[in-house]
């Protein structure tokens, strides 16, 4: 699917303020990036960094004032196939090395806190793509979407607790219960075509059958319609801006639309 | 400074259990292995990880009933100087792209928690090394070492309360707090001659003036007698054993001597 | 029913230590204390407080050494009535005034947090006393019964997690999760027949249709065979010793036989 | 000090909502109630309660929709003396048998979890007195005042963290700090004269040399102007108003002006 995606971002600083932004489209494997431009005003200096091995790429920046980001980039996020019921669960003797650090505790998907609770409500379900879509089915019935319940330090035991939250708490518990049950999670923040309203999303993704599928816990937003942007153990990681002192987002606008034919004959 | 180490480690297993072991002294640039030896008995199949980047050393098995690994190397650690006062600390943009992670909070040293406390304490004291002395210092003042208050979930907030713990812990709160400075932090498993009673010691490295550091905030060994075997965000990710499943520490001997000139004029 | 209970309780302090102690049967209206005898060795002069409400007792002392105390009194704890299914839930108006305190978040109870899960999981059962009985059986389906997951400072929350405990945390989740459905609980602590191993038990009690009404929600023994000692907001008011300091419990025998005639044809 | 106190409290309720309200001056020893008026708008039904030992007044009643409570009174507050450094702390022994429970850990404050923190902290202090002013100057130097960082689930442990909080955060942790050093210590609503913005205010008390005595660990009023509403163990227990569901606060007037002579001579 081919989809133009668009960020304006607008924030004020205090003072000179280092930043990390994770803004930009991946250049993973799993999509193309056909056009894109950033543009940040004033004109600031950056340091790019990519990350060789998943294409993921996040720039630093010192900003002061007030500061506007514009993202914009026509990408090719070529079919991403659904999670199926059989995907194979790995041994861990099984999994590329790099993906081992995903079965382990981070600091807002505290696993090791949840491998009672996974093996009591999870055990009789076959190992594998259907373990990893019964925990889905179970964040679906088991908490609310609504905003105002968590915050920016609200971790996945919380949010258990709590029973609601936003996507990002959606997928910090799913993510936990996931590796509670030996199967690798990890974070992704993503631009969603029809999410409603337009943000930044957080999803996360699982290693079976040698390889990472996508899922979306709130099931606001197709898989298909989705560009990666960057992952990591959890939202500590994959933040679109980490600030060195707070900062106020005075703006913030996201587009996601279909940039191929179907879209127009969806419009039609 | 030439180091003897040698673990023998035995546990018991209930069933076919999968675990990770880090054990092996790291092949990092600061320090030379001269002969190593790892035997489990009975015997098992290893899937042996290497880090390219650090040289840490990992193995995957699937262990069942008793198990006995057994570790024993000559290690040249050269010269670990100690870090100078007038460190200089990096701004984010100086920083390598693998450093930036150890930024950022983490299970057991959740340093977005810390942000207010840590630059009300320590904002008068000069950035760099004299930040991250001062935090060791404040560490040595106000944390107590106590086994038994502490357990395998104790978070580095937990310990600010309590003030006591274990190694562990201290390397914890300390890494939180030197991240909350916005300078990068890991959590370092070693080997340390003179501690007492002979244990796996776990400590931390803080980054400054284009290098990694080692320090013990709990100032039972010198940093100059230490072997580094595993690095990441905290004891998550460098735990001599994870296992799938609880199992059971047998019996465990860690022994390290001096292996050189000065060792013999020691004790004579 | 006719019980003859009694607690052997040896304890070491290091140096004078005060202490508050609730263990002996309570003089309340739903039981009548037929003989007793309290002994402390060595020799100590104690302050006697008992609640004119409750008929509740406990003692305070300065203990300092090995210290012995032994309590034995035969009861006779009537017949206790297990609640029934269409208890009436009452308004807040129509409690009495010193029930109202039963309704709010304790240090081990923080009803506040689990509002929403308990309205989620309970708001289709009936108010009264099915829905307290529907907590009893979540409670049951959903915990199991382990030593050593829970410690002195497990609240609800950590239970809520853990999906394990002993009887304290049983009954302080079911004690939240009931105040969370607006009706009043408050933590009992009881002899118990038929309690194996023989220990102090922790039950909790609801209040319905102008009464208290106890329940067990480990389910592991008869709540007719229960003496009641004390009651409050959770184990923080229960303890059946609060010392200044830490001290070592040496030794601990609790037994509760059957007195009656009923007892000796079981024996037969 | 005779003082005019006000309070005009406008709600919105979405359905019929049962509520527990402490917003009446109590009629406690220290203080005389010369003139009051409590209206609700529109005219509701109301369960008065009066604790005949404190003197404390709350209402219960059932609101819907938009609710406008108003409460007046004149009232003479006495002479509020400040507690000396010498104030004599008591064993546990000569403490009134009601005043036991304030020595316990509660809800928002956790002193159980400050034990050693406040030993390690305050026990070169001398007792009684001195050792409460000694954590209220702790509360002073290590505390901001800040809104925003705290909200109505935080507890004395966060706020140990955070540094910072309202007048209730403030509250809670010199709560927990003093009952860790064995002294009473129990939350206090009150009006405040000279308090900017004129806001009800969370204090406490503490119980030395026989009596209950005043402070304000935020240092924002004096305590010689404040007219005592509810206590109880933490601010669980003395909310203006507590609500079986949410509610929205629409609009809330306090106001606190002295009505005596030296009130003219200082407006002159």
């Amino acid at each position: 699917m081919k989809l133009n995606v668009s960020a304006t971002l607008t924030y004020g600083f205090g003072s000179a303020t280092q930043v990390i932004a994770a803004i930009e489209a991946a250049r993973s494997p799993d999509q193309t990036i056909l056009s894109e431009e950033l543009r940040i005003w004033p004109d600031t200096a950056l340091i790019r960094d990519e990350d060789g091995a998943t294409g993921e790429r996040r720039f630093r920046a010192a900003f002061s004032g007030q500061v506007q980001i514009t993202y914009r980039a026509l990408i090719d996020n070529g079919e991403r196939t659904l999670l199926p019921r059989d995907a194979r669960q790995h041994d861990w003797s099984e999994l590329p090395q790099d993906v081992l650090p995903y079965l382990l505790p981070s600091r807002f998907s505290p696993s090791d806190e949840f491998m009672r609770f996974a093996q009591r409500e999870f055990r009789t379900v076959p190992t594998g793509g259907a373990r990893v879509l019964a925990v889905l089915d179970w964040l679906h019935t088991h908490l609310d979407y609504v905003h105002g319940v968590s915050h920016a330090m609200t971790t996945a035991e919380q949010t258990f607790i709590d029973r609601a939250g936003v996507c990002r708490d959606f997928s910090h518990l799913g993510i936990a219960l996931t590796r509670a049950l030996n199967i690798p999670a990890r974070a992704v923040s993503a631009y969603a075509l029809d999410l409603d309203p337009p943000d930044f999303h957080a999803v996360y993704e699982i290693y079976l059958d040698g390889r990472w599928w996508l899922v979306d816990p709130t099931r606001l937003a197709p898989v298909e319609g989705m560009v990666r942007i960057a992952s990591g153990r959890d939202a500590a990681d994959i933040a679109f801006l980490t600030s060195e002192y707070n900062c106020q987002c005075l703006n913030q606008v996201i587009t996601v639309t279909r940039a191929d034919a179907d879209a127009g004959q969806q419009a039609a």
